[in-house]
């Protein structure tokens, strides 16, 4: 993958909203923030270079990230989100 | 449970309101930031790794929140809710 | 008492406004920030273990505190309000 | 006095404008941030206990601070502000 | 002079307009911060206190300040302005 | 080049729409925040002199910055972005 | 020259628009932050005595500077700006 987040960002791409139902997540719309499901592509040495948060996230982790956070950007034909991690709420597991 | 928020976030699952009756505990409607019960089921590694907060908070507490902190999710058909620590006001003993 | 308050916050429960005037301290409703008293029933960790903040306050003492802070809450039939220690503006002695 | 202020708030009781007139200070109602002279009655420990904040005042002291900052509040039949040192512009010696 | 400005605040005189056009400095009404010349007349602990600021301003110092920043009072019949020390931009040598 | 950006700056020059394209980089239009790419030119010694940050981009570097973040200039014909090191969000490998 | 600013400002002299464009230099009205060049005429101590600081800029280097910064002040019939060292962009080598 060609894109490196500057500090604390990540590059995520969205999971499709079928493959969430399948694995038993929902995100129901009436969220007052939607929440988003996405896998994790690439992390910026903000956050690789730092103890504290170095531990938090790895490449190939689903996430739960805010859906307004974060800037949509298309690589080869691919879509990805690049955001800050203190925008990503949650590791599903 | 399957979701590990990040930070110093926590998920808790809401108690319903006629549970928070029997148990003694009323939240009034009039309140101006009108508070909810829930327990936690999961801690982030920015609560557990801190000295300071590590105490304050463990899985299974009774704690009140506010109504409008946070953002909601749906695991396996269950609902819950990713807050920072920083809005959680009180545990319930 | 079953509520024990996170941070720096404190859980306090407001003194009726007759027994308020009988102690001969009478809050004006013309105030811009409405003061209240109230009796301290418990404190968070946050302030009992700082050095500068332990000696502030004590469990027990009649404090003012602004009348939009905080949040109100009832426990076996008693109403209470959390607040931060800083919405706390002085101890009544 | 009966009520101890927090943190780096200091209790102050109003000066008369009559008062300030005799003194030769005035106070014009054009001011901006139209400013008061008062006599501080009761000192925080968040005052008295930082080195570089307990020389600046001392109770006793008149001092001018602006009209729009504190909380009044009302000790046997007597009126005081509640104001945060930050607040106080000066002492007037 | 018996104004004592506390912190990083200084008391200032303003300078007649006409004096200012004498000592060749005009202030031009169009400018959109206007800004004022002054004389220093006293200076806050926390200025001659501080290692880096107190050589910054002294007593007698004619200052460029921003018309409206400060609070105006009046001592002995004589007009001053209590600024912070944040918004006096330069010295007049 | 003849502009040395201060402090946390970078300067540098947009890349054209058609050139993004064929390097299999679109940026669509509906991005909330949209974003561009360019290539570095100058570097501030904010950056340059900093441990964490003096890795993170060198000019010619590609970078993908918020549009509507810097300030554009023109030098001898040719346009150039003064953005902060925050505003670029991820550097193009 | 007679005026040194105080804590990180510098004050600059405007470069007439017509000087500008012979150097190669030009500022498009376009831009949402217009631009603009002007030489350095002084520099307060908070720059000078500052090591990260003291080596960004010097009296004589021409910078560029956001048009809406500053304040305008006319010393012997000579326009200047006082402005802070934040709000100098580049320097024009």
């Amino acid at each position: 993958m060609s894109v490196k987040p500057l500090g604390d960002r990540v590059v995520i791409k969205k999971v499709e909203v079928q493959e969430k139902t399948k694995s038993g997540i929902v995100l129901p719309g009436t969220a007052k923030e939607e929440p988003q499901i996405a896998e994790v592509v690439a992390i910026g040495a903000g956050i690789t270079n730092d103890e504290k948060k170095k531990d938090e996230i790895k490449v190939g982790d689903k996430v739960i990230f805010s859906k307004y956070a974060g800037t949509e950007i298309k690589v080869d034909g691919e879509e990805y989100t690049i955001v800050k991690l203190a925008d990503v709420l949650a590791v599903v597991q």
